[in-house]
């Protein structure tokens, strides 16, 4: 038997991914950086959501935005029970990568493009989707537009989101011509969904040690944020004398390097990528250094003995410059198990591999047209909504592993086989009863 | 022979120091923090301004502005030859304390009522000065008003610092009501002063460890400001292997600590006060950490000596982070020893005492009644115009040591003492022929 190629598959559809990712490469790129600056309810993420209804136009999909600001192409009747949903988000980190989001969206309405071509036949409705405000970057909450839908974020706690302008979310809503006034659970609407998958960049090394170009996943590392802020007292830094000091960068130096050492023994992921300063001057001893610590684990055990140790290490140093430590747990996500079923019935429809808990270990000897299964330590949409409906990713090989970066990258042959698998699963969804 | 009490000596000049302590107080005062506010040539440092003219003209003394800012009020002919002048500066650090700079300048109008309540009889003008920006806070320079008139910074330097919003320093002068055009070296102005004495509230320890309320500067530390740049990789801090990173926050928290502990060493004085990040956000490995390294010793062997190690062993750190490390001094000012023959003749009239280089010193068995000679890791505009004239600097004892912060503190007793010392040295300065 014979493997059609990837091309063979995707037929026509290969040009239709190009096309789009030609149109939407411009949008949001911020060109200091290369990066992209593509933020909920900005400019720029309004271009997006425009170019999302075009492309739902422009093929004859009824499109809607739901209450909570999420859009939606509806290929088969909107109102139809058992619907399978695809798609992902389009904004961005500050300065983050081309792939984070978009390669999913791009690569569902390609994977229809190609599943119309090939005159596919559907017993039930599909849909794409861009969930809106998946990266939090603008109101410090990742996933705004999935946790909204689930119910895990209520209408009153997104009332009070602010961005660092001091804009609640509900004006800059409105001020980007969404009303926020229906914001909550979509319970209905969630109820006539069966599935969603979501098309993902890897990011991390994961499929780029394996000659797979796409993945199943898995799981989503259980994860955290935790604010460390240490206390100290303003001083001269050319007048006191070292002894007479309270100087909390020391404090803050200390976790940082303690972290990233208890997290290598740990086997887990520890990061201080954040911090702010008062009243950071360059003469002046800090007062106050506040620190964010994201943490991660391959099971929720582990993550938490890790931050134990890292604040207990953090306080113990404080105590010796003379320093209050406070710490404070401002997020933390359980361990997702993607479902079951679902996923097997991806792997099965792309070739079966072997789950791996763990991204840093290497699948040894995973036979080549085999499909890997792997965890992630990203959140994503369908990490929320997995809470509530069946939900499966699928991971499309990045040879650096970089992303969150405006180096982030995976290769055209990559992204075209993660559109020619998405296809299949979706086929395999959607047209059996 | 009894020696006459402070407030003897100061007569209802210690009332009027009062008057002007409770006018001051509350200008430029930020809630939140309980410290000041009152950066160059915003509406906080106009208050100030306005205050100062008015307490010349309460006295009838006449007024002016230089070419760069600065004010003056002069006790006799300005014109004349000879000058004895003495004044601090009234603008601050952000959340700053109430006695850096404002002491220096209440205490020289407190100085002259109690001289002329004593009748004195002056052969040579005697001027009081608020020297403007001494701080720094706003551009980033320290000592701009007597840098400028000292001919250390020049006018095309000035016209290119830039504030935080981008505002350029004569534009934000011209807003201020000042004309930027003349800016720059005053020689003129400076051929007709003999000396220049700055009283300032001590920013150490040295005189809380003896009984003396009042000191004579001996020098200023050399010191310098360094910019680390630690150039590394933003990644996804979720999903990013740690040995896959390039974390530049583990290099510059290694190189905060590693300065402190050269620092001890060396007998020296090494800060990082003030970060700054990018992307800075918590899920996001930082690209880049640009740490600020504040370091100050007795002498310039040691300080360069101390900034080498430093700097090596970022270095090495970076190249184990895989890590970029550029290291760029931003500012450098050698040691200033202060006038010797004028710090003797202040030092005689006080009552003499023993020269001490390191303020970490305790001045053994110095004789009560006698005067503390101490050096300083302070920058000031005294240490500015030593370049170019006999300057001289008086010390108020800071049972704390604290500055620089809300809580810096020195004593209603002290203060006076201070003002009773500087009337007594203005004296001997203005009335010998």
């Amino acid at each position: 038997m014979t493997v059609p190629s990837v091309e063979e598959r995707l037929g026509s559809a290969a040009d239709s991914h190009r096309r789009m990712w030609s149109e939407l490469l411009p949008v949001g790129r911020y060109d200091a950086s290369g990066g992209y600056r593509r933020h909920a309810w900005t400019p720029a993420d309004a271009e997006c959501r425009a170019w999302f209804a075009e492309q739902a136009a422009a093929r004859g999909l009824a499109y809607e935005v739901d209450r909570n600001g999420n859009q939606w192409a509806w290929y088969g009747d909107p109102a139809g029970e058992g619907a399978i949903v695809t798609g992902s988000h389009l904004d961005s980190v500050p300065d983050g990568g081309a792939y984070d989001g978009p390669l999913g969206v791009v690569s569902s309405f390609a994977a229809l493009d190609a599943l119309r071509e090939r005159g596919f036949q559907p017993v039930r409705p599909l849909a794409i989707t861009n969930f809106v405000d998946e990266e939090g970057a603008r109101f410090g909450v990742a996933c705004v537009g999935s946790r909204l839908t689930a119910g895990v974020l209520t209408r009153d706690q997104a009332y009070e989101l602010r961005d660092a302008a001091g804009v609640r979310l509900p004006d800059a809503m409105e001020a980007a011509g969404q009303d926020p006034s229906a914001l909550g659970k979509d319970t209905e609407r969630l109820s006539r969904v069966a599935a969603y998958v979501e098309l993902h960049v890897e990011q991390g090394r994961f499929l780029a040690e394996t000659p797979h170009p796409v993945g199943v996943a898995s799981a989503i590392w259980p994860h955290g944020r935790w604010r460390f802020d240490f206390h100290g007292e303003a001083n001269h830094a050319g007048t006191t004398r070292l002894q007479d000091r309270r100087d909390p960068m020391l404090s803050y130096a200390d976790t940082v390097l303690t972290a990233r050492e208890k997290a290598a023994l740990h086997g887990a992921l520890a990061t201080f990528g954040k911090v702010s300063v008062e009243p950071n001057g360059t003469n002046a001893i800090a007062s106050l250094v506040r620190g964010w610590l994201d943490s991660r684990a391959a099971d929720e055990a582990t993550l938490t003995a890790l931050v134990q140790e890292i604040e207990a290490a953090a306080r113990e140093r404080a105590e010796r410059d003379g320093v209050r430590a406070d710490v404070v747990r401002e997020s933390y996500t359980p361990v997702v198990d993607f479902d079951a079923p679902l996923r097997d019935r991806l792997a099965a429809c792309l070739g079966a591999g072997t789950p791996a808990r763990r991204p840093t270990t290497t699948p040894a000897g995973a036979p080549s047209g085999h499909c890997p299964i792997l965890p992630t330590g990203a959140g994503h949409d369908a990490g929320i909504l997995s809470a509530v409906i069946p939900t499966a990713m699928l991971f499309v090989r990045n040879p650096t592993g970089v992303s969150h970066s405006p180096s982030e990258y995976a290769g055209e042959a990559d992204c075209l086989a993660g559109t020619a698998a998405l296809a299949d699963v979706l086929e395999e969804l959607v047209c059996r009863p």
